[in-house]
């Protein structure tokens, strides 16, 4: 049993890492039938492999995977769809675990998914970890899953974007998606959740140095955690700073700000309250339908570039060519404009050339 | 003599507007070599015809232009470039005003510029407007040009990025681009000047609330502008609380901000001193290289996007074909990555075709 295996173990069951180089070819895949038919079924094994073959780097696996998410769209949707972003520290398993147990106690099922384009698994910043959420790891409610690798951050949110869909395909109806903030990774979770809650340190004085812009216009609740003990004030102070700061800075809509203990139950169940109502509004007012329908063509978009990208970086000629033009451009040799239609035209080049080679 | 004629009216001497449909045919072009040289000895017609066939949307005026644009290449740069933006009723007029007759004042030669993507030409938001920079315009030493028309934000800022090397090469060494921030052309402006400022009214509390996002992490001055009479006390007070909120929300950089009253030229004279201050110091550490080569990579990659996105717009059945991928995606039955996949696939058929078209 490797550590690998051992942070997919879940409610006593093996579900062996096949992204494990060695373990892929150890194991089967089932047909695509079979699985979408379990995972429709709720069986929280199939859901674990579905999402694997998302998450695969194998084209065979990347195709399977594919296929079942286009089976299972009819059964998507269902689900409120919650992001969570705030620096390593901030207390996002904390939170996570109490939001998580007060749905369950809802009667709830939830899902706890994670975006990390960094990969970074240490200590600070590891994401959708079961040790960390010890109450909701132990619920057979609730399914948590760590952030896919992959060094393309744009593909790496894709995944837990599709992953979401097998998770209410599967049943669940509150999905949780929290991030650490690196690099684009908040506008990737932000564009696939209904409701974008900005989880905070108190200290606003300091904090508010390291913020980064266009956070606040995204976020939809504000919550400064950890306001228990000693840093009650404090956070007190940084809950009326942010309402102030919202105001000056902010867009018309109004962004709920609240100073959190996430120890306290009751909170916590404000929180969630508060949560639902949003989520009811959402949906009565038909903004739900509009939030998610502009997330969807961001996808397509974003799908679109990334290939393009994929494209422009996989070809080494045209790469080489680039980095020629640059050169050129920077020494004064040759205008941007003039550079932009030489690379225009090598990569419609390139683009005939591998199309006549498939 | 017609309005748009009027309207290029220039120390005494006409400029027939080339752009206008009939005039087009009624004025031959000088050969490129004959306009180089003469713009290259300082001569403001020459100067003025050679922006007008950059500004033309005739594809032989384009190529005129450009070949100009890539003659004059060896003696741009030499300029320093500051970008202003503001809303209409800033003050932009009147602060360009004294700014530009303070630099002639000290020898040097000012041309103002402006881009203005939205077309517009109300008297609220005209901008490179002769007749509101009554000192400047009666200046041998400045030449003021109107922002060039056209409804792509990139290509209107493109031909005055193009406009500004044009000025360069016919000796202006002091180079003020003005914007009114409409859409995208404050990171356009940003995009072609050293030194970007921001224009404020007084009145901190109300005007905050119209602060876009990104335009104070862009600037590098930020001026609140009419601090004299009644409203003194108020620019002081917003000046104040400026300091206090770039301090929060800003990166670690100092951003000078100061009250100002255009009307008074000691404090302009302080403003252009800063400047200078400013312009001395990115020369000497490198940062103006720095910053210059960023912003060529940015026109680079920008026109290159430019050009893909009129190749898709332009394409009659690739807009058929993504319009029906959304909606399919919108209704659910295809995901957004398929139709990624799909718009790809019909993308590189159309180039394709189109290659073998020409």
């Amino acid at each position: 049993l490797n550590k690998n295996d051992d942070s997919r173990v879940s409610r006593g069951h093996l579900h062996p890492r096949i992204g494990n180089q060695a373990a892929r070819y150890r194991k089967s895949i089932p047909p695509v039938e079979e699985l979408t038919a379990r995972l429709l079924d709720g069986d929280r094994s199939a859901l674990s492999r579905a999402i694997t073959l998302v998450e695969s780097t194998l084209p065979e696996h990347q195709a399977a995977g594919a296929e079942i998410v286009r089976r299972i769209l009819p059964y998507t949707g269902r689900s409120f769809r919650i992001g969570i972003t705030g620096v390593p520290g901030a207390g996002k398993s904390t939170f996570i675990d109490g939001l998580g147990t007060a749905y369950v106690r809802r009667g709830h099922r939830v899902a706890v998914l994670a975006v990390d384009p960094s990969g970074v698994r240490n200590k600070g910043s590891i994401l959708g970890d079961k040790t960390r959420m010890t109450r909701l790891a132990k619920s057979d409610a609730a399914f948590i899953r760590p952030s896919p690798s992959g060094n393309r951050p744009g593909g790496v949110a894709r995944k837990t974007r599709e992953t979401i869909l097998l998770c209410e395909a599967a049943g669940f109806d509150r999905i949780v998606v929290e991030t650490v903030g690196v690099g684009q990774s908040e506008i990737y979770v932000h564009s696939m959740t209904d409701l974008f809650v900005l989880l905070k340190l108190p200290g606003a004085g300091d904090e508010l140095q390291g913020i980064k812009r266009g956070i606040m216009e995204m976020a939809d609740m504000i919550l400064i955690n950890k306001a228990d003990g000693d840093l009650l004030d404090e956070a007190r102070r940084a809950a009326g700073f942010f309402r102030n700061a919202l105001q000056w800075f902010g867009s018309a809509r109004q962004v709920p700000v609240t100073a959190l203990s996430s120890l306290d139950p009751t909170q916590i169940e404000d929180v969630v309250n508060r949560m639902e109502e949003i989520y009811r509004r959402l949906k009565t007012s038909g903004e739900l339908k509009q939030r998610r329908d502009r997330q969807q063509i961001f996808w397509f978009d974003e799908t679109f570039r990334d290939k393009l990208d994929l494209f422009l970086n996989g070809d080494s000629r045209l790469r080489h060519i680039r980095q020629s033009l640059k050169e050129k451009i920077i020494s004064g040799k040759i205008t941007p404009f003039d550079a932009a239609e030489t690379f225009w035209n090598a990569f419609i080049e390139s683009l005939a050339s591998s199309r006549k080679g498939r």
